[in-house]
């Protein structure tokens, strides 16, 4: 179980680290083992149809993957970045911005975090997926690479 | 010839609109009939490492794609959404972040402003470089769509 001071400490690390993120209104809403949440309110995010800015989306995205991987790998001094993505806007999203990032399996996650054990660099593919009233409104890919 | 006033005018509708583009300091730096340059400055940009945030370069890059179909189709009826888009980010981006996005050939546009007059929705892609010190640093194309 992941207390509330986990998800206050990286949201106030997130803060910190990238000033954009306080622009944004971003928080990290859950990490429960099978997913982590961000979320960001639509006021600071919108779009000029007042509907969630895709570059938001986007950011917002990037950032649930970089989130899962600093929480995940439990070392701060890894240095995680992106190396490409895409995105897929399915459906305007009219209220909340909500990330949702799947927990890889423990395969996948094993294999990258041996991998940044050994060589000190490993990359992972990470689905993000913002979803409104239950529905998935974008669809996101990543390709994190962690480097010491 | 495009004035001054088109950048001032141009850059105070994005600030309006989307209400991060404030928050990113982004401003229309150029537009000169080859293509458009969407300038933000590093302070309010930057990531945990101190080089560019890739959610700030995806923005940047996605602004730089609605701002050129807004003066292209010189249509401010026409709702301008983003379908989908792809990143590649080559290198970190050190100091002011620098969209360009080269204007398609007449061929094309004429085909998107056609599309777009006989039935009020038209599609293109559009390329967006994000470069530093004459180098690419980021690779971004995105399908964007206009509709009536």
């Amino acid at each position: 179980m992941i207390g509330d001071d986990v998800l206050r400490e990286t949201t106030a690390y997130l803060h910190e680290q990238i000033p954009l993120t306080r622009a944004m209104g971003v928080e990290v809403a859950a990490y429960d083992g099978a997913q982590l949440v961000l979320i960001a309110p639509l006021a600071q995010n919108h779009n000029h149809l007042g509907t969630a800015f895709g570059g938001s989306l986007n950011a917002l995205a990037t950032l649930a993957g970089y989130a899962l991987l600093w929480l995940e790998l439990k070392d701060r001094t890894a240095h995680i970045v992106i190396r490409k993505s895409s995105i897929h806007f399915q459906h305007p999203v009219r209220g909340e911005l909500r990330a949702v990032c799947r927990i890889p399996n423990e395969t996948e996650l094993g294999a990258f975090r041996r991998a940044f054990a050994h060589k000190g660099k490993a990359r992972l593919e990470l689905r993000v997926e913002i979803v409104e009233e239950g529905a998935i409104a974008v669809n996101f890919t990543g390709t994190f690479v962690a480097v010491r």
